[in-house]
């Protein structure tokens, strides 16, 4: 068993206006790809979409998780503010209804 | 760059009763730690506690959050109804007033 990482947890799951559009889906993807691309203090990344349970437990009511992890939470206000990031949210923030934002660091 | 997981994440956040309780968050941590450690397919691990923020699109009510990569949808049912974890539930659950469970597959 080996550890996710050592340092900040980013985790973002995001609810989409209309999880039923395929064209926003694909412009919101392409849009969060193109831009998470760019940034160099992002030190491992996944993007999901929710793996449906009849669990109460689970919420499976967002449509794009995303789990970004940073050496540090230095790094992670780098990203915060990097100009990459804000071009993503100034191009699809129109596209989401709810953003819930979990950051984590290691026990 | 790298990618976390090309199988199944599952991520839970889990809020203790008793946050403020270091007796109640070394025992929930404790067995956390010693069943996740008898479960082989956990493929990665990651344990952490909030990172605080002021920005409102933040959570960090919780008191744990843990992230669990699997091969597979079916490796994450095997490890749902592995002794080890009904042990962790038993032993700590008691512990806890709310869980809330994210599972995501890789776009």
């Amino acid at each position: 068993m080996t550890h996710i990482d050592d340092g900040f947890v980013h985790v973002v799951y995001f609810w989409l206006k209309n999880p039923g559009s395929d064209n926003d889906k694909n412009a919101f993807f392409k849009s969060l790809k193109n831009y998470l691309g760019k940034v160099d203090v992002i030190r491992s990344k996944f993007i999901g979409t929710p793996a449906t349970s009849e669990r109460d437990v689970v919420d499976d009511s967002f449509t794009y998780s995303v789990i970004l992890t940073f050496k540090n939470k230095e790094d992670q206000d780098i990203y915060q503010e990097h100009p990459a990031h804000l071009k993503f949210i100034e191009e699809s923030s129109s596209l989401w209804s709810k953003v819930v934002v979990y950051d984590s660091l290691p026990v």
